[in-house]
């Protein structure tokens, strides 16, 4: 993509409404945009880390047997009062009354609608377990949004909901979800932890909530150092100790001073298991196979896909602006011209780029007219993993300058050598 | 995928609320399921159907040059009051107040939100032509919702918003989506008609209507044949006689009676020229070459991605159930095991079902232990447009059956011959 073609308003200063760094970063670099209070437009440079990240949810979900529906964002508040969760909800449930007369809610989660649409198409212990999943807009009417995208009103979450037969059977599908979310994390570069978790408004006695480690996090996290040794094995993972400060009781901690790890945290997952909560209320039974009907086992897991954009910015960043982890960067490679209108650098450039196209590797080309100062805080603000530049005295030798953004190391190189080394990269 | 691992809810019965065949169909085949009065669940068929027209969407317009944002689901009702189209739009518009009693709404459509984005952010003639679109859920809150996903109330959308500093250019912008909207359609195995159209409540004074053509369509159409030669001229196209029965007036119709054909049609598409309808009272205005503030002008397009499920559908279905179209099926191949447990009919059921894989053609492999009556209709139902069944008789003989869902032509063949049959579909 050329900037001189793309819709990228990157802001000079810094707006004033903005708390904290990733909201600072995503709304300067041109990412997102408020239109009211807690609710956000993704302008298109945001929009492509959003859907990234989107992805990477969706693959790794399917990696578990996991299958994609996808729920509407208006539910009716009849099977809210089924559950009997309609009042318990309190004020964050956007509540809606259309031309009819009829209650109707924005919905925040989704455990009733799944099991719904459970109960309406599946009679026998043959079609279980099953574990279906959608990534649909909520929406939560906090009564003080902030934070950007990290607390927003309307906002993307990934939500999986399991069915099973009984307990065993429901505590295995709670053990792949809670690995599929180990790998999920690390796939997009971020380090996280699985704490033990209040159930709150879902309900039920095991939940686990997943923090991915920033400095600027909103938890204070408490774990064993051992953790960080073991690798995805989450039998030895879970009987580790890791909580947040609200669970965290110093005095009953078994972990030894010198092995306690303190941290920040930010929530971008939690899973829950919560048993017949709402099946048995909402009549979601099958036939087991002795031919007696049983409440279904149920778990739900959810990851903030929108929040992830903050949280991943709190994670990765310097004061030059954003850090993008490879796996979710929006472009790739960053492409500058110096010197647009120079013969020479314009080739060199558009050889670059048509080359990039064609191995596949996504470019953001700076060819406006703007001077090599701009450009360069621009592209070090937006955060692509890869700077290229390109200016008229190195293009007389035929020579490029590399930068790493993550590392800040340049090197001077020629175009074969560039290609040779973005060829590793995803 | 394996059947026996997927989550298809076919229905034995018609469901009686569905009063046109493809409401019956699509609720017949599993693919989608009513959740309230015109508001649909997304089951995992009608998913992929959905995602791939919205992918076919998507394409068509970057290859525009179009660039992709989204938009919130909720707005706030400041900007409709701005625009005065606030008390205009009646009981369609879903309004709601959040919890501090602010006026918001379930955006039935865009128009004020990207010009918001686009005065906050745009501020010279350097930056236009801009041509931004977005995919998202709407809401329109129909009296009374019917005929599936074809007049639902939570519909998906794709609506792009063009931006140009003066009437010839942004005629040029008209044109250009115009024709992207031919070859969106016709990617998707459609013939579509363009026909002039009033422009209701969007307002401006130039649109057109898209409109495939359907036995069972909604609108009577009446056009020139010589557009049935046409390819894709649009200077030629728009020159000729073309709409709908409500503005067709037979007294002053200049085609010759024998050159006037009338069909049925189903509107997918609507695109509008509005001018400064929106830029003047919204104050969306950039600086011109000589430095004076001109409002934009602006143009809106849109077409109901998942209205398209069920038109498609509509176009395309007989006696046994729906026929999709190759580029828009959820899976291209159906693989029937005839005899699961039957050592060779497995060994070549997998043997093609992990060839598919390789060859990257999506493959539903029906695995089940139900009868070859039952897998029959239930392929026939769901439409995928190549069946491969494999049976005990045949498979000693190393021998399968093929059969094209479109055409009912049957061939017996070797797995060699599919292979190369299937390596030429996308």
């Amino acid at each position: 993509m050329k900037i001189s073609q793309y819709f990228l308003p990157t802001l000079k200063e810094d707006p004033v409404e903005a708390q904290i760094v990733s909201h600072r970063l995503l709304l300067r670099a041109g990412m997102i945009q408020q239109s009211s209070a807690g609710i956000y437009s993704w302008l298109p440079l945001g929009l492509r880390v959003l859907k990234k990240i989107e992805q990477i949810v969706r693959e790794e979900q399917e990696a578990i047997g996991a299958i994609e529906v996808l729920m509407p964002t208006i539910q009716s508040a009849d099977l809210w009062y089924e559950s009997k969760r309609y009042d318990d909800y309190g004020q964050e449930m956007l509540r809606i009354k259309d031309r009819h007369e009829r209650q109707m809610l924005y919905g925040p989660t989704n455990e009733e609608l799944i099991t719904d649409i459970f109960r309406r198409t599946v009679k026998s212990y043959k079609q279980v377990p099953l574990n279906l999943f959608h990534i649909q807009w909520k929406f939560r009417d906090e009564i003080r949004p902030r934070f950007g995208v990290m607390r927003g009103r309307e906002f993307l979450m990934k939500d999986g909901y399991t069915f099973d037969l009984d307990f065993e059977s429901a505590k295995k599908s709670y053990d792949l979800v809670y690995q599929s979310y180990l790998s999920t994390f690390k796939r997009m570069g971020l380090k996280a932890l699985a704490v033990r978790a209040d159930s709150g408004a879902i309900g039920g006695n095991l939940s686990h909530e997943f923090q991915i480690l920033a400095k600027t996090g909103e938890s204070q996290i408490y774990y064993d150092a051992k953790i960080d040794e073991v690798e995805n094995d989450i039998d030895v993972l879970k009987s580790l100790y890791a909580a947040t400060d609200e669970l965290h009781d110093p005095d009953n901690c078994l972990v030894p001073a010198e092995r306690l790890k303190v941290t920040r945290g930010i929530e971008v997952g939690h899973i829950f298991y919560f048993g017949t909560k709402y099946s048995e209320p909402m009549n979601a039974f099958v036939t087991n196979h002795d031919g007696k009907n049983v409440p279904l086992e149920m778990g739900s897991y959810g990851i903030g896909v929108s929040r992830l954009v903050g949280a991943i910015v709190e994670a990765s960043h310097d004061d030059n602006g954003i850090v993008w982890p490879e796996a979710v960067a929006p472009f790739q490679v960053g492409l500058l011209n110096l010197k647009v209108g120079h013969v020479e650098c314009d080739t060199m450039c558009n050889e670059i780029y048509n080359k990039l196209k064609e191995m596949g590797v996504d470019c953001l080309y700076d060819d406006s007219k703007e001077s090599p100062g701009v450009k360069f805080s621009r592209m070090d603000l937006i955060g692509l993993p890869h700077q290229v530049v390109i200016g008229p005295k190195m293009v007389k030798e035929n020579k490029l300058e590399y930068k790493n953004r993550a590392t800040g190391e340049k090197a001077a190189m020629n175009i074969e050598a560039l290609f040779k080394m973005l060829s590793k990269i995803k």
